[in-house]
């Protein structure tokens, strides 16, 4: 009776040791659940400079190609134009709401046929809400409904984070505004 | 009998607790397997825009030093030269073969003494065989015969991948074409 | 007496696994003691190129916004300048010492108001302390004492690093000379 209550005790342990290995190896040593940790959903506002809007601007062509120049995209899907930013970020999609933080960084149009371009930015933050900053790289390939860019990183409230953002264009209006939605979730938060 | 069975299973145990905890520990908490749990081989082909090329180039300079210009790479080992580019990703060396992907991204040539470049870039899949992203970032000292880069982050099939990358120059035609073997090595796959 | 103590040694059990999954779980399947597996702390150096000291200059800027050139850091906080560089390491904050590594990527001038930059670079070593290369990436909001950025990865002795950098302007010199120190903590270790 004891013996046979020692087996079905050890069976659970090698089963719950199993489990352990199961969820956490995957060739890699990582727990694999697909649940984000951390939620966070954002609109940023991006006002191109073209020569005559110095005071609103927030981004800047500051690299072009041979056939290009600094004020106005260039042709061929704008591919070679670098952008550097600083836009603000709100919670909801009015640019005139009181932003919470500053999407900083730049992107890279990329592609001769087809509006596409590469991102490399953070989101800041120093509010009671969020201190710290988020870390994104990624392709956007900007036709697409939505895109998947990587959280390569993070400090302060996000300190390490690791993760995807789902960007979407809310609202593009000619080549001077256009408005990101940016849905990031967390994978790794510690 | 029976006691000596239990201390025989608690040490069992206890052994097996301390395999994961050695395995998991590393100071940093992370499983330290060195096998990769995806390995990936491909090639991309760089054909850089010199004025004349306009059908065929991939890439294009977009920014370069006081001493450079945008159609022609600059002196002191191109130190300055930003490029932009979509390349072609081909499963074998041939650039005509059908294109799986494209490689998407930038590359600066960052030292006065020697080709050494900076490169932030993604593999970007929409196949039958990959659908997502890999992207990458790191120091390309392009003249040694391998160099690594990090896979940073990772979207779709590739989702929250990490990994290191080993970069190897394939071809190299005058300062026009260039090819890229890219051996990937994932080491977190979820 | 033998039920009592195989009872005792199961809560133990029980106990450890929960243990293993609490400090491994946090959401997102990561255990997340914040203490550092690796502390290293170095220098680096910047001479900008302004015309007159190609000799000794580490970096030169290569993008600027239509109202820039490449020769003098813009005006607004020079928002929109990039600038690649190519920056002696070292161990103490003697310019003069000799480097152990080379500092190598690019950062943004990205805000109108204030100075701010974005960064992307790697620290790349090859001597008998360190073989292999570090990567960063973030915002550098470089009025604040300290910043953070992420380590986004790593190769050779840093294979697969992630962690966090605190720069601190450490010197600066009109607009052509600046030394950042780096303390780097990572917090995963293969």
């Amino acid at each position: 009776m004891v013996v046979k209550g020692i087996r079905f005790a050890l069976s659970f342990f090698f089963f719950a040791l199993l489990l352990i290995f199961d969820t956490s190896a995957g060739h890699g040593g990582k727990i694999q659940a697909r649940i984000p940790c951390k939620h966070l959903v954002f609109y940023f506002h991006d006002v191109i400079y073209n020569g005559a809007n110095a005071k609103n601007a927030t981004s800047a062509i500051v690299g072009a190609p041979a056939w290009g120049n600094m004020t106005i995209l260039a042709g061929q899907s704008h591919f070679g134009d670098l952008v550097v930013f600083d836009d603000p970020i709100t919670l909801d999609n009015n640019l005139h709401s009181t932003p919470v933080g500053r999407a900083q960084g730049f992107y890279i149009y990329d592609r001769k046929e087809i509006f596409t371009a590469w991102l490399g930015f953070s989101f800041v933050f120093n509010s009671t809400e969020h201190k710290g900053s988020i870390n994104f790289a990624g392709a956007d390939p900007l036709m697409n409904e939505t895109r998947d860019v990587s959280v390569i990183g993070g400090t302060g409230d996000f300190f390490m984070a690791r993760g995807v953002a789902t960007l979407m264009t809310d609202a593009f209006e000619g080549e001077v505004y256009f408005r990101l939605r940016t849905d990031i979730k967390l994978y790794e938060c510690w």
